[in-house]
Formats: structure tokens, C-alpha cells, sequence
């Protein structure tokens, strides 16, 4: 097998988020608040053809979109013990590992922004996603605070690492959500924003996301149901967006007796597994 | 001894800039380019009072001026193997390391782009730097493309990472040069990053320090003989702003004969050291 590219990208689940599109896909996005996890997506990319994911077969489009972007053919495998489709933001990871693995693997010359910005465009014009590249791509606790992909963008991070659980039950359809009228999505999520930047506290990115998930509609009653059992135990939880998915704070779910995945907040964003 | 935190800062070597200075310091800074290294500036914050620099004194400014913007007393350990003002940004390093430390012992609640800002600004006020804070707190390969603190300032990264080697040689003044006329630094520092913007890598960021540091006559005649020697062994090297400093390319110090401190471009920014 010839020699490849590894990048790790972090796990990404949002708690809140507004719908901001436009005529451009590099300014189209989403405003909110997520966490990068240390569950990761691990993207290969080598000369040659064809996606894998954990090694059986399966396509993600943004993947395609970036590789005809940067008009390169190339093998690309896609590694992860997250879930797919459920909220963790494996297709954006997948983009944005294939942009910075290809750029180095064919010295293509771009700079980081230009590649995230390429794996943004490819994933708003998948329908997949709208924020978590950029989220991806910086690490920690992220406000997106204007949405689209750099120089567009901004973000900022709030600098506190937790450990966090998460607990899936399955998947929602992000393109069905994204295609309704997000009229009173959007306004929920700006209130979550504004409260988030009021008090830029994990804890208070928990209780606003816990309050946009009821506001919206969006919380699933299986998923309102674990909630209520992490808060009666003690603890903070929040929906995974957009996912049949809970994210709590600390050990909240395995104190109410949930089977978790244990992971923590990533510090760090986007990275070649050579740099260690 | 009182538990603390530690933050680990990049120490940082500026290959060109230009200065932008207006009313607010917040808005002052540099544009340019400059490398993250592996070498790094280790903070670690008390409760307590004093400074302490390698286990002696000595008094960071920007340090004093980013305890008193937060409006606590703390003490402030030190900690580095990189030579002090060398132009390795360690009054820099220190300042951030410190807002980020202290936001988190005495949990004020800043964002993290808030703390940039702050210690951007602590710098800028005691005359010590203009960029180093920005591009310490972003890792990498860093291109300054807006001068400032966020949300002002504006970065990109050059996704390369390379061994790295060290050679100093002592101390220039970094105040002395920046009270004087920066016109002519201004106009060569834009020149040289227009040059790295086109053709944004590694290579190209040393060739327009070279030129930069000939063209504005900051090049010391020793720094230019080191240069010299690590070209005609097959190198490239460029002088480190602002020191008696010279920064190789992979092994290209060691390779014409002198003894080098190693290093590598460190690709994380400032992090807390427990976020391993």
C-alpha cells in the first residue's frame, strides 16, 4: 500500500445552533455552540482511488467535493468509533482530514484557511453540515460566532476542559431538519448565543443548549427522557444536534446508570498524526 | 506550595513584519510572518504574589500589566530553556501563559480570545512585542495578515511542519528599533508577505526573511555570516527577529558546523499543560 497522510480530527457535537444561508457556500453556516471530543475521525489519504469507512465500503460527498476541489484522485480511509449520522460530525471531520491530507500529499500549497474553507463549501454543498468544519478545524469548546468558513467566520473558544459522556440511541436526518423552515430554529439558537456569550461557561452552554432543544421542537421525547435522568441524579446534559444522541458533563450519564462512551473535551483542533 | 496552573506557550522567532501602530493597542501590532517552535515557555500560576523567571527573579512587564488588567494578585513561575530577549517571544508567552492561567485559577470567566487580547495588550503597552501573542496563541506556521488582538487581528498557518534549529548569538533591543522610524521596515515587511501569500510554504517564508532582514538593514554582519555558511552547505536559514539570532531549516545549522539548539514547528498554540 503506498505510503499516506493520517489526519486526527476531533468528534464534534453541537448543542445550539441558527441558520444563516446566503447565495455563497463559503458564507453559509451556522451560529452556535459545540464541543470537540477526543473521540476522533481518523482520515488516510494515498495515491489511488475509492473511500473506505472502518473498512468496509460507504461514501461521504463532502469527501468527493474536496478531492474535486483540489482536482486530485486519491484513496482516502476513514477510521472512527464515533457513530455515523448521528450528530458527531464524522462527515465534516471526513472533509476536512481530506483537505489538509491532500494538500500534503500532493503539495497542492494551500494554506490551512483556504483547506478548511474548501471542506466547509464541500460539506454546506453536501447538505451535510454547516459549522462543524470550522469547529473542527480550531478545537475546545467553540462559540461560532459568524457563520461561514474563513475569512468569514469567527470564532471563539471557551477555555475550559471537562470530562464529558455520550450516549446514542441513533440517528436523525440532518438534510430533513436543514430543509424545513428554520425560522424559529434560528431565533432559539441566536437567544442561546447571546445567553452563551453572556456567561461563556460550560455550564451555561448545557443549560442553553437544554433550553434550545425544547424551544425548537427538536429534543426527541427518548432523548428528554435521559435528560431528566442525568439532572435527577446530579448532573448536566444536553441533546447532541442533530442526533437521537445525549452529551453530558463529567460522569453525569454513567451516575444515572447509562452505558457511555467516556471522552473529554479536544483541545486541540484538526492535526497530522505525525505531529504528536 | 499552592496547587496552580500550568500553561505551556510555544516560544516564537519572527522571520519579517511590519508595524501598525494607532490609538488603541488592541489595534497596534504587526503583520509578518513567524514560526512556532517545540522550545516552549512554561507558565504556572499561583495564589500568592511575585515573579520568578527560571528559579530567580526577574520581572516580566507584560506579565505585571495582564495580572492587573484581570484585577487579581497571583504568583507567576516561569519556566524556559529558550534564551530571554533573543527574539523567541518569551515576554509574550508569558503574558498569555499567565492570562490564560490565572482566568482559570481564579475562574473568571474570559474566553479565550478575550485573553489573547489581553495579554496582546499587556505587550503592546510595555513596549515588549507586537505579534508574538496572536501567532503564540494560533501554533504553527503563522502568517499575521491583520495586526491586533482578536477580533481584529487575522491569521492564516502554513500546514508544514519541519525540524527546526536554533543558533543565538545574543540580544537586540526590541524597544530601540521599534521607537525608531519603521517606514522602511513597514514597506519591506508588506512586500515580503504579498511574496509569502502567493506562495505560501516554509521555503518561501525563509527566502523572504533573508530578503527582509538585508533590505531594512536589521541583518547584524555576524547573523549575515551564519546565513552565509548555512547556504553554501546546502541550506537555508533566515535571522530571527529581533536577536542575534538564526533560525535553519531542517538540520542546515548543524550541517555547516555549528552547535545548535533543535527544534521543530510546534503546530499547537498555547495550551494547558494538563490537556496533554
Amino acid at each position: 500500500m503506498s505510503e499516506g497522510v493520517t489526519v486526527v480530527v476531533p468528534g464534534h457535537v453541537t448543542l445550539f445552533f441558527s441558520v444563516h444561508e446566503t447565495d455563497d457556500p463559503a458564507t453559509t453556516g451556522s451560529r452556535g455552540a459545540g464541543l470537540n471530543l477526543t473521540e476522533s475521525v481518523q482520515v488516510t489519504v494515498r495515491r489511488g482511488s475509492g473511500q473506505s469507512i472502518n473498512g468496509t465500503g460507504g461514501t461521504i460527498a463532502a469527501v468527493e467535493g474536496v478531492l474535486d476541489t483540489l482536482d486530485v484522485t486519491a484513496a482516502v480511509e476513514i477510521h472512527t468509533e464515533l457513530p455515523l449520522g448521528t450528530g458527531f460530525g464524522v462527515s465534516g471531520a471526513a472533509a476536512l482530514g481530506t483537505a489538509l491530507g491532500a494538500n500534503r500529499l500532493f503539495d497542492c500549497g494551500h494554506t490551512r484557511d483556504d483547506l478548511v474553507r474548501l471542506a466547509h463549501v464541500a460539506e454546506v454543498e453536501a447538505g451535510t453540515g454547516l459549522g462543524d468544519v470550522v469547529a473542527q478545524a480550531r478545537g475546545g469548546v467553540v462559540m461560532r460566532l459568524e457563520p461561514g468558513a474563513p475569512p468569514h467566520a469567527r470564532l471563539d473558544t471557551i477555555p475550559e476542559s471537562r470530562p464529558l459522556e455520550l450516549y446514542s440511541m441513533g440517528d436523525l436526518s440532518t438534510p430533513a431538519v436543514l430543509e424545513g423552515d428554520t425560522t424559529a430554529i434560528t431565533r432559539s439558537g441566536e437567544d442561546a448565543l447571546d445567553r452563551l456569550r453572556r456567561d461563556p461557561t460550560l455550564a451555561t452552554a448545557f443549560a442553553a443548549g437544554r433550553t434550545f432543544a425544547s424551544e425548537t421542537g427538536l429534543l426527541e421525547p427518548e432523548v428528554a427522557t435521559v435528560i431528566e435522568d442525568v439532572t435527577a441524579a446530579g448532573g448536566s446534559a444536553a441533546m447532541g444536534m442533530l442526533g437521537r444522541t445525549v452529551v453530558a458533563l463529567d460522569h453525569g450519564l454513567s451516575r444515572a446508570g447509562y452505558a457511555v462512551t467516556a471522552t473529554a473535551v479536544a483541545d486541540r483542533g484538526a492535526r497530522f498524526a505525525e505531529d504528536a
